[in-house]
């Protein structure tokens, strides 16, 4: 590829609106362009880069056995009606009315459809195991859509689903598609973990998110050190999930039951200060509302160790807290008669359910609120100056240096979401009445998967992860272009650019992707352009360098430029 | 590929809702599936034979130097205001309110984000000419989506876009994608025809179709035979828009105009048989209702030959035609004082324009209706028994046998568009403001042309043209596989399949698009289902066969099977 053949549009301002690294350097070397909120062109020099991601992910899943199919964007109402997802998708889900007033979504995610398409062409197990898959642009409208394509309402994505008669198989299929997806962020170039994740709004029994890791990354995500960064073999979950061990049996009571004064005290934190504690003796109580068995509003107290948070996808989980909220100030005076800020469960105004967060449950001696204005309690235990807790739950989020189930230490570090795999089960199958003939004759529904990957999310996670100043460094699978060549003053040179485009077309003729600079700009500008864009290999061509029978090579993320000859030079770009 | 590996289902039965040919095969080959009204999902059969289409068009659009983007299939209603389509593009436009309620639409072409693109990259001459293209799915709301993905609503299109500084520039984009276009075609082994067409929506200045031929065409076109068939070189154009030689002069009239007593006769045809003069010499009076210089509604009388058909297309590039409709029974009753059957332009009850196409202007003793029921009058003659037309105008659709401009008769055929290739000059870069600075330094408004083609689409006009009573007739660029090794019997012939495997091996590693059909299928259903999905070649692996050291070859077009050894095969296939 010849660059003066090219539409490449840089700018050298760093564009303001932009939040995100990945989403300034994007701007900056003019890979996107926005249309509107969340939607954005893809210029010839992104989609280079995303075409890449693309192949990768194609020729992987097609190892991995996956049938390739292309569903519609535009779906019919009827069928998010037969799983209930036409209302609880929310308002992610894009509606459109077509002229004759006939309901559809742009697809979000395409369980419905492949889930129809199955319950048409699948009718013996002796079809199964399949799985199918897509590339295909989907559309969620987000409320905030932001960082450029990090979060972008019209995104491309790859998307696939399996079928199969059992359980065994559906973890068979699952795993061969956690291999396929571990083989594809290898190949990109990227340091990513699997992490076990909350199955969330998609459902199902099992599932796991691939995570690129960045300390800019939306997600924390929670690894055991019996593991390492380079072998993540250990126990990985996103924090929303992540458990710590268990911990050990409750001590033995050795304190009576005091009033602490704290006048100005409404944190475990400046309690813990005050009273020259370690805040893990502090008991955080948080209000909230969930319902009764009945399906009544219920005030609930929440306890968590007063260095530990509460967890909201935990939380959630716990019975009769499946849709709870905050409680109100007026709630809690009602309930504790208590101003927040010295809450605890002892002696409520009136009786409250407790859930204590197993940590909480197995302390003693403990530090609470009092319920009175200025006052703590210390020296609590349960049984013997409050009852035992009504609930005993894992509601916390797990911190750095948690012990792990399998042993080791917990670590957190931030990822941003690039793929998510589930077991689904038969949730849809079933709802959509896809079955299939079994070995024995009788119908039976079968158990699916399915496998997301956000194909453009991607390119600027692996920006978010491999920058410098200068711009962007692509791992090569990725780059735009794998090798630059940079001619010095092409116009007034001829024998120089003669030469720039014999090692061009020579480096092209052994498979390798190159991109030939003539564009006759000066050599600051040529170079930051390049580095911008993040090639990983520069070769400069000049009149000096043919002289002495060498060329200047450097790689993008190295301190320095090397001088090579041809042959040095085209045995470091083979390999 | 193995088959086994593959999700192939085809149906025994063809099926019954569809009309066109094209639209049962790829049904009953279960290549797509309906989904919603003009909406597919492509099976992975399917995907296959649109994915080499869509290669071959992005190979030929890369060699013509067009560079390809990807802009989003959501577009915003702000876009289409500027240039006035919002409301002027009508109902095939699918318009979406987002959950903020801000307005968009399913791009059905990108002229708008193209043109925005270009305004904000393009700044100065020297980044012209440049070519963008996309290959994207593009929604059009058709009253009626029919006939499978011929006209389907969600369709696969590839639309490409060009700016120049000049017509000169124009029309060199222009003709190179022509030749793109010409090339593509023809790799995908189609007969196809370029013609001349008229602009219609898009607009612009001057435009061509590329129409695969077909009897099933929903188009007529029209060439001249100073080309031929296989060779187009003389005039060709889409009967909306052809046009004949010019008529020659006048004749002197030589009869006197007289009453034709037509009791029965409401048609120019059953006039002409009761006269028994040839329908040439027969005038058909059309009475629609048009606008005059004020824009009051004017009932305008068109005439044309009565062997013609007045054109829809060049009636409304008429002045004051531009909007026209069909006049109202009660409306012919005000302004002619007859019914149907017998209008003519001799003594209307009130004063009406006459348009006459250039024929009939160029005609003398002809036959008209007398405005009177049961009459007819003969022997007419412009200027002595009526005045001469107020408008002289090519409002006729040319037919088999009309000399053409360029000297030859003009042939009809039928076609399917597949390609449509447009000079759209100042059109869009103007409304939107879109300028580069020239040479001089000034401002200058680019000059664009647009260019699409329906990927899609050209999977179903390929059938059209290729198939026969056993299924379908691919060309080889097109077909999902190029061969197909049948195995008989490998389940119990563990030979034959070994043997069948190394030949697909051997055949894939010479670059072969190969499938072993290792179903187990009984030959019967077998060879049905590789000539209903239209595979070019067929090879049958046979323990008979292995014994005589032979493979059964079929061509998919070849009414015999032969008997090969394994070099004469290989050499065939080769081929």
């Amino acid at each position: 590829m010849r660059l003066s053949q090219f539409h490449l549009h840089t700018e050298k301002e760093t564009p303001a609106e932009a939040e995100l690294i990945s989403h300034k350097l994007m701007l900056k070397a003019g890979m996107i362009r926005k249309l509107a909120a969340g939607i954005y062109t893809w210029s010839p020099l992104g989609l280079r880069v995303l075409r890449k991601v693309e192949a990768v992910v194609r020729e992987e899943m097609d190892a991995a056995g996956a049938i390739e199919l292309l569903m519609p964007s535009i779906q019919p109402r009827e069928l998010w009606e037969e799983t209930g997802r036409w209302e609880k998708f929310g308002g992610q889900l894009l509606k459109i009315r077509d002229r004759k007033d006939a309901e559809y979504a742009y697809g979000p995610t395409h369980e419905e459809v492949i889930t129809d398409f199955a319950r048409q062409e699948l009718a013996s197990y002796k079809q199964l195991p399949v799985t199918f898959y897509q590339v295909q642009a989907k559309f969620r409208d987000e409320i905030r859509p932001r960082f450029g394509v990090m979060r972008a309402r019209e995104f491309l994505m790859k998307d696939a689903y399996s079928f199969d008669v059992d359980a065994e198989g559906m973890a068979r299929s699952y795993d061969r598609m956690y291999a396929a997806y571990t083989r594809i962020f290898t190949r990109l170039g990227l340091r990513f973990r699997a992490v076990l994740a909350d199955s969330g709004a998609i459902g199902g029994d099992a599932s796991q998110e691939f995570h690129v890791l960045a300390d800019s990354g939306e997600d924390a995500i929670a690894w055991s050190d019996t593991g390492n960064e380079g072998d993540p073999a250990g126990y990985a979950a996103n924090v929303e999930t992540a458990r710590a061990a268990a911990p050990g049996p409750r001590p033995a009571s050795a304190e009576d039951m005091r009033s602490i004064a704290t006048p100005t005290q409404k944190t475990c934190e400046a309690v813990a200060e005050l009273m020259g504690i370690p805040l893990a003796r502090t008991v955080k109580s948080v209000a909230v509302m969930g319902h009764d068995g009945e399906g009544r509003e219920q005030f609930v107290l929440v306890l968590v160790r007063g260095d530990h948070e509460a967890n909201e996808v935990k939380l959630a989980k716990v019975a009769g807290l499946g849709d709870y909220r905050m409680a109100t100030e007026a709630e809690i005076l009602a309930h504790l008669g208590s101003d927040p800020g010295f809450l605890g469960p002892i002696a409520p105004a009136k009786p409250v359910r407790v859930v204590a967060d197993v940590e909480v449950a197995a302390m003693a001696d403990f530090v609470v609120g009092a319920n009175r204005p200025g006052e703590h309690i210390a020296g609590v235990n349960w049984g013997r100056d409050l009852p035992e807790p009504d609930t005993v739950a894992d509601v916390r989020s797990v911190v750095e240096g948690d012990r792990a189930g399998d042993g080791g230490t917990l670590r957190i570090m931030r990822g941003i979401e690039v793929g998510h795999i589930f077991q689904l089960g038969p949730k849809y199958a079933e709802a959509m009445g896809c079955t299939v003939l079994d070995a024995a004759g009788k119908a039976a529904v079968p158990l699916m998967g399915c496998y997301g990957i956000g194909v453009s999310r991607i390119v600027a996670a692996a920006i978010e992860q491999n920058h410098d100043q200068a711009g962007i460094l692509w791992p090569e699978a990725m780059a735009p272009w794998t090798v630059a060549v940079c001619v010095i003053n092409p116009k007034n040179d001829p024998a120089v650019a003669t030469a720039a485009a014999a090692l061009h077309d020579e480096l092209a003729a052994r498979g390798i992707d190159v991109v030939l600079d003539d564009r006759g700009l000066r050599p600051g500008p040529m170079f930051a352009d390049m580095e911008l864009i993040g090639i990983p290999h520069r070769v400069v061509v000049s009149a000096r360098g043919l002289e002495a029978g060498s060329f200047e090579y450097r790689a993008r993320n190295a301190a320095e430029a090397e001088s090579l000859d041809r042959e040095a030079l085209l045995a470091r770009l083979a390999g």
